[in-house]
C-alpha cells in the first residue's frame, strides 16, 4: 500500500467519527515490512470501520475485538494568558483533577505568530495552569 | 533469541498451517530490545502453535486470546498477459468485487526472466485486472 | 518532548526550505525511548536548521555530515482523465524515463468528492500513463 | 511525555508486582510520534495499575483486556562452575524440562569482575547445562 | 544476540566514556529482526569502542565514520524548591540561555520520596526556572 | 511501495555482490510510515546499486556515503558432530580468535530432519566449539 493512502486513512477514519488511530511497524513473512492499523471506536461503529479498511487498504481481513476503558472526565476551560485566552482540557479520576493540557493547535498558532518556540508556551501555559489549581494538583 | 531462529520459525509456523505471523520490535525493562512475536491461527490449532513457541523460542511464557474477524471471500482465477498467465486473487466484500491482488511469486519470476523491474510488472497486471473488471470495480 | 511538538516541526522545517524530515524510534540508555530526527537540506541552509533543532526541541546537540545524493529528473504534466486534469511526476535516469506519480494531494480532493477509494484512483492514473508512456517505460 | 519518564514508570510498575512491562512505537495522527505502554498483571491489581497509569502518564485513557496464558513450570538451582555458583531458571512443560536459563545479573557480576565478554559466559553456562541435563533436553 | 546482553553493553559503553549509545530496530534479510547499536564517542576513543563491539557483541563488522555536532554549552546550577535543591542543566547557544533542564536521578528521588508523580515534579521545576530566568528565555 | 516488493529487493540486491542490506522504519511529513533502505557495498559497486534503487523502488532520490570498516578476518572449519559435520565461521581480531558461529541453513536443515529445535542445536554446536577451542577463546 502506497505510503500516502495512510495520511488520507487517518483523516477519513477521524473525520468519521473513531476515537483514535494509530499504526505499529511489523514484519511480515519473505522479509515484508509492513504498518498494522488500529482504530479505536465506539461498538455501534464497529461495522462501518471494518468496510472502510477492507475497501480503502490492500488487506483481505480485518480483526477485531472488545477493550474496556477507563477514562479521565474531561472539562475544557480558558485560561488567560497575556497572548490571549487558551483552551486547557482538565482530567478528572474519581472527581479530583490530576490532569490539564493545553490545546495543541492553539499553542502552534501563538508560536508561529509570535516567532517563540512551542516548547516554551507549553511550558508558560502549565506554570500558570500550576499556579492556578495546584491546590487541587498537589493534594 | 538469536535473530536467526526468526526466519525458521516463519516457515515452521506458516508450514504448520497458522493463518498469519508477524513480529514487532518491543521495548522491555533493563534496556532490553526485543521482538514480541504473533501468531494468527484457527482455535483448533491452538495448542500447538502455544507448544511451538515454547519449545522453539527463548519465551517461558505465551498469551492468546479471541478475535472476530470479517475476511473478503477469496476466488482465484487466471489472467492471460502477453508475459504468459498469471494468478490473480479476487476479493468480494458482500457479493461485490473489490479487490485483486497478483500473485507475487509469478510475478517476481517473470521480472527476474525478463529484466523488467517487478513494480512495472505489478503496474502492468494491475491495469489488465483494471480494464478487464472495471464495471464491478467501480459500480 | 512532547509529541505534539513533532507535527509543529515537520510543517516548521519544511516551510523554511528542507528537501525532507523524517523520524526514527530509537533506545537510549536508561530504558528511554526517544525519536532520532533527520533534516535532508541544502548545504548553505546548515545552520538554520541546527539552530532550529537546538530551538525547538529538548536535545542539547545536532550532529550533521555531508552526503552525496543522486536524483532523478524531475518534469511534471497533466494528465487527461475523466475525473479532470491531474499532476503527474516524471523521473528521468540517464534522460530516460522510468518513473511516474501522480500528485497525492490532487488524487485525495478527487478521492473525496467522488466517494471512491484513494487507493483506486491510483490506480486507474497509473494505467492512464502506463498506457501513454509505456514505449518509454518498457525500452 | 518526557522520554525520562519511562524508566521512572518500568521501576515502579515492577516494584508494584506487575509481571511485565514493555513499550511498542506508535504513530498516531497529526505526524506524532509516540510509544504504546503495556503492562501484563494479575487481574485483582487491574485497578491499581490502571490509576498508575492516568496518574503517572500524560494519557487520559487505559484500555485492558483479559488474556490466558501458558506458561512454563519454573525451578531455580544453583550449578557450579569455576566461577563459582550460577542460578538457572529451568522451565517445565508437561512436566519436562525444556528450557534453562541462567541468571542474567549474576552473570553479569561475573563479567566485569573477571573481564570477560558477556556471551562468553552464557555461553560456559549453557554448555555445562547441557550437559548436565542433556537427557531430558534431548528426549 | 541475547537482548539481556544490550543492557550490559549500555552500562560497559557508558562507564568506558562513550558520549551516547542508542539501538534501532532493523530488518535484516532472511525474515531476521535484529537491532543496530550506536555508539557517539571522542576521535581518540574510537578503537577502543570498536573493539568492544567486536568482542561483546554477535557482529563481525562495525563501521565508523565522522560527524561535525553543534552543542550547547552547558552549566550546572542548584535551584532551590520545597522539596530541598535540585541541580539544573542550562544550555546556552551563542552565549545566550534557551534550555534548562532538571537532572532526571533527583527528581525521581523526590517523587519516590513524597509519593508525588514524576511528572508533577518536572512541571514544578520547570516553572521556577521560567520565574527565575524568565528574561532570558524569552528575550 | 508494495511490501512485497522489499523481498524481491533483497534477494537481487544481494545476488549482486551487496555486503548487507537492511530496512528502517521511518515516518514521513504527513503521516506516511515508510521504509528507509539500507545497502552497504564496495566502492566499484555503487554506481550499480544506486541505479538499482532508482528502478526497482518509488525513490525518486539515493543519498551514500564512505563508511570505514572494521572486520573481523574469517575462517570456515568443519566441526563434527553425531549430526554430521557443520560449518562454522571463525571470526579473528588481531590474529586472535575471538568469535565462532555456525551456519544457519545447515543447522536449519539438522533442525528440520531430526525435529529438534534449531536452539537446542546452536546449543551443541556452541559447547562443541567452546570445548575444542577454549584456549583461544578464554585466553
Amino acid at each position: 500500500m502506497s505510503s500516502e493512502v495512510y495520511s488520507y486513512l487517518y483523516e477519513k477514519v477521524l473525520e468519521e467519527g473513531a476515537l483514535d488511530i494509530y499504526t505499529e511497524s511489523i514484519y511480515m513473512k519473505k522479509n515484508r515490512p509492513s504498518n498494522k492499523i488500529s482504530i479505536l471506536c465506539n461498538e455501534n461503529d464497529l461495522e462501518k470501520f471494518v468496510e472502510l479498511l477492507l475497501i480503502e487498504t490492500s488487506t483481505f481481513g480485518v480483526r477485531y475485538h472488545k477493550y474496556n476503558r477507563e477514562r479521565l472526565k474531561r472539562k475544557f476551560i480558558k485560561i488567560n494568558t497575556h497572548y490571549g485566552d487558551i483552551t486547557v482540557k482538565l482530567g478528572y479520576y474519581k472527581n479530583k483533577l490530576i490532569k490539564a493540557t493545553p490545546e495543541y493547535e492553539e499553542c502552534k498558532k501563538i508560536a508561529k505568530n509570535k516567532g517563540i518556540p512551542l516548547n516554551q508556551i507549553f511550558n508558560i501555559i502549565n506554570c500558570i495552569i500550576n499556579e492556578e489549581y495546584k491546590i487541587n494538583l498537589l493534594t
